[in-house]
């Protein structure tokens, strides 16, 4: 059964022409794939896709690019984008470490990274945070100065920690919010997680951090 | 009964010599106060003193100033004090609004605002919030620079607010924490306040901001 599953999910991808196939080939020559000189945005781990396609469909004047590890979950994120006709996004199949080797420098103009692995309870695995300094320390390189990072979680630890990594690297930070839905935020896009959760009191904690170069 | 409780309160504060009588006097002399060069650290809104005659005896090399607007509440505070010993601490009768008039530019190092009301679901009160820029500004020119502000509050929406005012003026935050008491935090030292309601499940935040000149 997961074999077949494998099989069929490696099929529907190979045959979406929005899934690059060689993520390397793309490093600095995004504006050529998409054939303008739009702002390119990313959204790491992307999962089944609600937001990013979403997003995009709003935003037809940037060009987002959306990376996840699991291919059976941007399976459904790549059919969203083909049934929509939306044509101003991009899927990857990667592992978030590997970053740097699919964008330039000063690249990309905002990452969106939501409701990421916490890492929970466990000090020794902090470096696994999207949000660690090591993480920012990438993000900063390839985004452009005053490029956004906009992160969300229901997690309240890793969002404090986040605070404090976002802070110790001197990202400006603007629009913290600690309690999203019961906020004056206005156009928030919910991801598959958390309008599955939001009704159910999930808190969800946001912020958007500036990169000063 | 409250007018005889107003004369008591006015004869003990005006018999303790840790009062200040003349607080507008003292702008730019609080080391020919204290007789020393020991850095200058300010509490306002000390409330009964818990916090600031602790953190005092703590500190015996720091200089102490606590500010309370309400006679029969610094009462308590300028009693522990004298019960105590605690010579390295004055306090003032005092208006928040007025902290220029009593400090010079750079005459203080740290700043403790522990529990300030948070004036909340109220906009039009946002500026009444001891977070709000316009005191952040005020705080910033009497801090000398790398100056800090310690803060606590019960109050989600404050801290949210706080974050957001700290960093829309540019201040460093570090050791920013969403539940104080279940964190690493060590060294805490409660108010009055804070004990009493610390045992029920009270949620405390805290950040410390450093002054960026």
């Amino acid at each position: 059964m997961r074999v077949r599953k494998k099989k069929w999910t490696t099929t529907e991808l190979s045959t979406n022409e929005r899934v690059i196939t060689d993520n390397e080939l793309q490093k600095g020559k995004w504006n050529e794939y998409f054939n303008n000189n739009n702002p390119i945005y990313l959204e790491i781990g992307c999962g089944k896709g609600r937001f990013i396609t979403k997003t995009a469909e709003l935003n037809p004047n940037i060009n987002f690019v959306a990376i996840e590890r699991q291919k059976h979950v941007i399976c459904s994120a790549t059919r969203k984008a083909k049934e929509e006709n939306i044509n101003n996004i991009a899927f990857m199949i990667a592992d978030i470490k590997d970053l740097s080797l699919f964008f330039n420098e000063n690249e990309l103009s905002r990452i969106y990274i939501n409701f990421c692995d916490p890492w929970e309870n466990k000090k020794k695995w902090a470096k696994r945070r999207l949000t660690h300094v090591n993480f920012l320390d990438v993000y900063k390189t390839l985004l452009i100065n005053n490029g956004e990072i906009f992160f969300k979680t229901d997690n309240k630890s890793l969002f404090e920690f986040s605070l404090n990594q976002f802070c110790e690297r001197d990202w400006k930070l603007r629009n913290i919010c600690l309690d999203l839905l019961n906020s004056d935020f206005e156009g928030n896009i919910m991801t598959e997680y958390e309008e599955k959760f939001s009704g159910r009191g999930m808190n969800i904690h946001r912020l958007e951090a500036i990169n000063r170069k």
